[in-house]
């Protein structure tokens, strides 16, 4: 597999050439949701089937989702979060997050990501050393490569 | 200001709408990393001009990013994270992890993020739930607004 932007030493950088587009996160984030075949993703997203067909061969070919067989023995194939798509998690997890902060009116109504037995939300995902401690962006720096 | 997406009920799809554009990402990126004018950016990102003001422009219009007087007293006018901007640092946090852990072969030369007082990196940012446990994405669901 090619990597994107190989010449890139920023590890940010590659994320957001292999995953930086809107309807890529969308698709990542229905995979999470349970979303599998072409035609779930195509009724939660809307999204025109040309556009939806490229976004998911380029996820296939970067090792995010993997084609298989349903599971239910039909002839259709399903798009299953390979263990790289599944540590993507964080990632739309921060998006929502952020989402729910900022984005939102006070009351207006949105959807909840709730942990399965006690119905809580998760709690802030924040930046942390080595030790535990919150780590905002005042306290780290960024080392290039030697 | 127009909240993107405003008949949207995913915090995820808000966000994606406001912030999952590549270069957007890529800005942000480097105003956590001290950018703050205009040809800083663009010396950092190398994208044409016409691009990059589209893009500030925008997250002005967001509120991730402000415009200020440049700090030195000089005629330049600089571009600061507000509040809003400054909590997207998970986000960038997310897309780092993900990158380094995914993108790059064994060994090979990438920058790092480290907390100034240790040299260390952070540590691995993982959702949790409430009561501090690691939550993956099968110990969740989405639960949609009544």
């Amino acid at each position: 597999m090619k990597l994107p932007q190989e010449n890139e030493t920023c590890p940010v950088a590659r994320a957001v050439a292999a995953v930086g587009d809107r309807w890529a996160m969308l698709i990542v984030r229905d995979a999470f949701d349970g979303a599998a075949r072409f035609g779930d993703f195509q009724r939660r997203l809307g999204v025109a089937r040309n556009i939806l067909a490229d976004r998911l061969r380029t996820l296939v070919e970067l090792g995010i989702l993997a084609l298989r067989p349903a599971a239910d023995g039909s002839a259709y194939q399903e798009y299953v979060l390979t263990e790289k798509g599944a540590d993507l998690f964080p990632l739309i997890v921060a998006l929502r997050q952020w989402g729910e902060r900022h984005l939102f009116a006070e009351g207006e109504a949105r959807s909840a990501l709730v942990e399965k037995g006690t119905g809580l939300p998760l709690a802030a995902m924040l930046p942390r050393t080595q030790d535990g401690v919150v780590a905002d962006s005042a306290a780290v720096l960024v080392r290039k490569p030697a």
